[in-house]
């Protein structure tokens, strides 16, 4: 399979397994615009390098999320992204503060690949705090932006335009608290 | 900007150019699932090696549908897949009567390149007739697909795959229908 087919069959099994999805900010975008970003920020970020890692930034979420099975990654785009995405997916039959805990602490366990994945991800969630707010108060915004910020610890030393990108999303959000 | 960065970039485009609008079927998917879908096919039926087609299949109704303007993508993405997504726009000034006639005239003066890209487009539309029907009594249906035909009849002679698939989608419609 070329790069760009299997980019597309990404692309278009992202869009149908998010299908009914949108994301909890006050625009209610399509949840695959997240994937989007976080492909894009990887792809970038990695000089376009890696396909495999950007194939599972598009799938990162469609285990915890809509119940595709690690098994149905790998029959449609192989062991390597099926693993990658299976690397950055949380247990969700655990109460959600554990799934918090367990990120902080599994963090600096992860491979190279998945820590880029994780940081593109935390940061495009961090823009999305500012472009589309959710109706949170900014209590618990800051309270996110806190908690992101020492997952990132775990996460650092791999990729320095992700990490940069990453602290200017922080101080986004910061900001945009006052 | 390596093919990755390019594709990943005009995915995420697209998401976000048309994060507000939904397909017309009973599923109300988000638009960009069609750009998904008419890039994967493609991307497959070419080997993936015409990678600002596939671009342009992931921007292709960016200009008719958002008013992004052609300026906007030659900025974004330079002037082939600008000049492709022009090609494939139709004039919304113009009746809907017109649009479709003109369709039919146009279609075998167009580039072999949109000519490929608009069989997929149609082949996407014709199988979401079924996937995911629109409100629509069945002669119009069946009406879409006549139409279908008669702008696929200038667009073949380019790509056997594409129009094999353009085919079986027509004959899905019409079992659909009866």
């Amino acid at each position: 399979m070329t790069n760009p087919i299997l980019l597309t069959r990404a692309f278009h099994y992202a869009c149908e397994c998010h299908a009914k999805q949108r994301r909890k900010g006050t625009s209610a975008e399509p949840y695959v615009n997240h994937l989007a970003d976080v492909a894009r920020r990887v792809a970038e970020a990695t000089g376009g390098q890696d396909i495999n890692l950007i194939a599972a930034a598009l799938l990162h979420d469609c285990i915890e999320d809509v119940g595709v099975t690690c098994g149905d990654l790998v029959t449609a785009f192989g062991e390597d992204i099926a693993l990658l995405v299976a690397e950055v997916t949380d247990n969700k039959s655990l109460e959600k503060a554990e799934r918090k805990r367990l990120q902080v602490v599994n963090a600096p366990k992860k491979s190279d690949r998945a820590k880029m994945l994780k940081l593109a991800d935390k940061a495009s969630n961090l823009r999305a705090l500012v472009a589309s707010p959710p109706d949170w108060p900014m209590s618990r915004k800051l309270e996110y932006a806190d908690w992101a910020e020492i997952v990132a610890q775990g996460l650092r030393g791999v990729n320095e335009a992700l990490e940069n990108e990453f602290d200017a999303a922080i101080t986004a959000v910061r900001a945009d608290c006052g």
